[in-house]
């Protein structure tokens, strides 16, 4: 296997609504499946209330550490969407308005009662900053550098994700093959300990479960190499097979 | 109002799973709503990697900022349930079977197959801890000082959780009232923000959606006296009806 770089991205959730337990998250999710497909792992998240200081620390600590950073939340029109004013603040530069962000406001708002100035917030970028394409609705995302300003909604952060998809570079995607069953984990923990540690390049995940009163789990073989995976899965498949359980490709 | 010490929390989540997308985490929505009846304000939420060094800068980087600190995952019987080793080298303590957990194990996998030594890894804690009952499956939770070690498994959390309530000091719970209607948020922007200026104590968010082809928001006012939350609301209410919308109580 050729040593290549391991790209990683860290994704920042700007949101009181999910601190307070008012909203399920679904961009961690959704935005680590897309960024596998991209060639970049997903390495960190953080979830930070809609306060400045907190948002300017996190992106600082992130940004450094990771290839890209994603940003969710805060770039509406109100009062508590500062995601812009914070990131800015973080790299020291200004806020500006975007003439293309502006127009595209305008054209969006021309039949919806016109640009306000609330509006007009939504075409404020850090300067320096170029767009990203937002089909669902007016307001358009943000790129500054490695970092990507994408809205909280997340069929909106879906949309602009899609306007990215292949923009970005990466490595190879890690793959993956499940295999499970009514298999107790703690009865074939030095089984997958042994496998991994004789596999290198490889990574396997046991995630218990409980159905009808029994206990199972799937077992998930990660590699860049799927003819890796999928021969690891298949021996671990095999040990658990002669040791008397029924385990299924693909999990159950 | 009395001045009152505000608490809070942070959570950890350490998992593979959650960051390659292949679990949709519930546990952040789950402990922020059980920490607020407790009176207790989820701060910060970070999500770490099955990586020691990881967890270890992410444990001492929260439990100093936080009066408590909870981490979900990674305390089960296998080769990547590494958090309790990691929580102790944090902390600088060694890792010691708990004597109660070994009992208590003992007692449960006397009709499933006998305490081996991979299940034995699931009574392991950082020394000078206690431990959390868990009524839905053999292993328990641990806390040391600040830190409470759960288990990543929604519905353990829970029962977990619930062994905790009203075990932890805390405040005056955050109490919200919404309401909602097809009300486009950059139309009521000026009114959220000098609503929320007007008035001490209280926090006002929107949060927009799109239904068949329309705009709407929902409008959350948080305090600790929910008679000024619902105050403000009725004020809300009242300003965006007078400007021609329909606002239903409780959001829609």
């Amino acid at each position: 296997m050729p040593d290549t770089k391991t790209w990683t991205a860290a994704l920042l959730i700007i949101g009181d609504e999910i601190l307070s337990g008012r909203t399920q998250d679904k961009n961690v999710a959704q935005i680590a499946t897309w960024l596998n497909v991209q060639g970049i792992r997903l390495a960190e998240v953080r979830i930070v209330p809609d306060v400045e200081e907190k948002i300017v620390a996190a992106v600082n600590a992130l940004r450094a550490a990771n290839d890209y950073l994603f940003t969710t939340g805060g770039i509406g029109p109100t009062h508590d969407d500062i995601t812009v004013d914070a990131i800015a603040a973080a790299l020291g530069v200004g806020v500006v308005v975007h003439p293309q962000a502006r127009a595209t406001l305008e054209r969006y708002y021309e039949t919806r009662g016109g640009l306000t100035e609330a509006r007009l917030r939504m075409a404020r970028v850090p300067d320096g900053a170029e767009l990203i394409v937002n089909k669902v609705s007016g307001a358009p995302g943000i790129r500054h550098g490695n970092i990507f300003i994408l809205a909280g909604v997340p069929h909106i952060t879906a949309g602009m994700l899609d306007a990215l998809t292949g923009t970005l570079e990466g490595g190879r995607p890690v793959v993956s093959v499940t295999i499970g069953g009514m298999v107790p984990e703690s009865e074939v923990a030095d089984l997958l300990r042994e496998t991994e540690r004789a596999h290198e390049g490889i990574a396997i995940g046991s995630y218990p479960f409980f159905r009808e009163g029994r206990v199972g789990a799937n077992f998930v073989v990660r590699s860049e190499e799927m003819a890796q995976a999928q021969a690891v899965a298949d021996l671990l498949q095999a040990s658990m097979e002669s040791a008397g359980y029924l385990v299924v490709p693909g999990g159950i």
